[in-house]
């Protein structure tokens, strides 16, 4: 079999690789063996830092730098991507309003998303009209309306008074127009890339099972929730459905119910959001084989994001997936009824001879299957 | 590639696993995938204990039980194999003086090789005239004068009287006749099985090197290569040339050297008299594909025996050959340019993230390059 097309699309080894070394490393190899094969990397972006740089790797593109609020409404240098049709940005949350941009300062109740939506209009002014938002790595918990008071969402207190709602004053919110967003961005389609199923509000919400993260104790992680909450209920009325049930809503700060709401956004897992962007289903051809990998693989592989994402694709398409991990545990079989060609772990240690008696002809037997799984296709 | 047969010659992982289990699932593992072809099982042998068995399973042919004289000249239970042709015996010296059959009663001054003779005896006297003979795993230091008196050699002290030599006693040979194994084995081939280069006697001789394992003190291993040295001066005008050069002279106590000079023994390494008793280049066709392996795989395995032996077959049929090993070290591009295709540690072990960041990267980059090796035949 002559491949002339290699798709690499692997997840991060968390810890000690990104995606894009991975892709990096995995084309070099490639080269070596198939210096005239095409080599298409697309480095998995989980929608947090990176995922900008992501894309411009899978896709090409241009970086664009703009002066954008922060997460306390201080300026900040920011940036997004235009990808080479001219009409797609993406943008990541953690830009303007990511925790590195905090740093020991987590203030939740204070910080503020208005910078991304700032971003938006900057690119919606640039000719863009399909956003990609990433939402990872938030500092915030503002359930996004500073993005959507950036993009013309008014919010009013009980006294008519504008203001721009953070986690601490959502609480406050007493009405609200979402006019201005709606011809600010009319024509613009916004796909929020979103990772995580937890609701806007309540034991899994936001607050509660990210807030922690981002510097908030029991009492303010109540505060949050609360305002959470509350903003839902102004919400409903504009979405025109029920949003406490909304999955991913919950996703940084409540952003994914606000860009839900206030942006008519869909939410999207990144790695289907990824795959679409760069037209996946087109480029796996006869002559195409596909390489992934994660950390860690086992049964639980199929649930997750990345390698599950893929193997479906390449299922569909009746193309090889090669899955390369840092660990493979025993039950993988799974995963080779569902798109996967072949799992190779990547150890090579030396192990002392008491651990290794009792996993060694495991070892082997799956490793001999790997390689014969390739030898036959 | 639709491969109809593999051969499977991997050597043991040294502790963990011995040839032939790695055989055994190997073979598991190909059966999966390619349930209608020929599997041919060639655990290697290494001329120690388990030899017979190892040929008996890549050759067939029966095992032969018989009773002989121990290392003690006790009698013992022994056995070996006569290989499906009715013509070739395969013996290990093992079975008769081997260290296992000593116990704790390591006496390398006293131990003979008689057994081993006798042995070879039962296998001419039933027909066989190919013997292989595999000496690793000895308990004794006799030069093999024991083999040697077993199959008609006579040995004489200064007195004239008939004896048979021990470690202790070689020095005391004050003449040979070799006439009666000259008779006894006329016609008969014998291939001795050495992976060892020591010569017989000296500083890298077989009782400085193999002598404290076998229970000798340094006062003994002194008595021992005396006795060796001796036993040479005397066995020259038989072998008619230089014997404290001859490579591998020093396998099994000296045996090396007594089988080249009384039985006429051709040295070879193991792993090519067993890839040549089951006639492995005939074997090698376009539709096969071989397995091998060994513990460790790095720049040193070509010096080494089994997968460098397999590798220089392969290269030489053109088949592609896989390696799984335990550790392979970053310097294996030598064996890529050796008859081997591609090299798979199978460890699939968690680690600790601090000892994984020095190596992930070169671990991935070569497994996605052993993958991708397969992928390009």
């Amino acid at each position: 079999m002559s491949y002339n097309r290699f798709v690499l699309a692997p997840d991060s080894f968390k810890g000690s690789m990104d995606a894009r070394k991975i892709c990096e490393i995995m084309a070099a190899a490639i080269g070596r063996h198939f210096p005239c094969a095409e080599i298409i990397s697309v480095p998995v972006a989980d929608g947090g830092e990176g995922t900008v740089d992501c894309f411009l790797e899978a896709c090409g593109g241009r970086r664009i730098s703009v002066r954008a609020a922060g997460p306390f409404f201080d300026e900040t240098d920011a940036f997004y991507g235009i990808l080479p049709d001219n009409e797609t940005a993406v943008i990541e949350l953690a830009a303007c309003a990511g925790l590195p941009k905090v740093g020991e300062n987590k203030r939740p109740d204070i910080a503020t998303t208005y910078g991304v939506g700032q971003l938006i209009c900057h690119a919606v002014d640039h000719g863009c009209h399909k956003i990609i938002l990433g939402l990872g790595g938030s500092a915030t918990n503002d359930g996004g309306c500073g993005m959507a008071a950036a993009v013309g969402v008014r919010f009013y207190d009980e006294t008519g008074k504008q203001f721009i709602p953070t986690g601490a004053t959502l609480c406050r919110i007493a009405a609200i127009d979402a006019s201005g967003a709606q011809t600010r961005l009319s024509g613009v389609d916004v796909t929020v890339m979103c990772d995580v199923d937890n609701p806007l509000y309540g034991p899994s919400g936001a607050a509660a099972v990210f807030g922690p993260q981002k510097g908030a104790g029991a009492g303010m992680v109540q505060l949050l929730d609360d305002g959470l909450h509350h903003l839902a209920i102004r919400m409903e009325p504009i979405l025109g459905r029920d949003i406490a049930n909304l999955p991913g809503g919950g996703a940084a700060g409540g952003a994914g119910a606000g860009a839900a709401v206030f942006l008519s956004a869909h939410l999207k897992r990144g790695i289907e959001t990824v795959l679409d962007t760069v037209g996946i289903d087109s480029l796996l051809g006869p002559d195409c084989c596909v390489l992934t990998g994660e950390g860690k693989v086992d049964a639980q592989t199929l649930r997750g994001k990345v390698v599950s994402g893929v193997a479906a694709r390449c299922k569909q398409a009746g193309v090889p997936l090669l899955v390369f991990c840092g660990i493979a545990e025993e039950d993988i079989s799974l995963l080779y009824e569902n798109g996967v060609l072949a799992v190779f772990p990547v150890n090579r240690v030396k192990r002392p001879l008491e651990e290794l008696l009792s996993t060694c002809e495991t070892d082997l037997s799956q490793t001999v299957d790997a390689a014969v799984r390739l030898l036959k296709i």
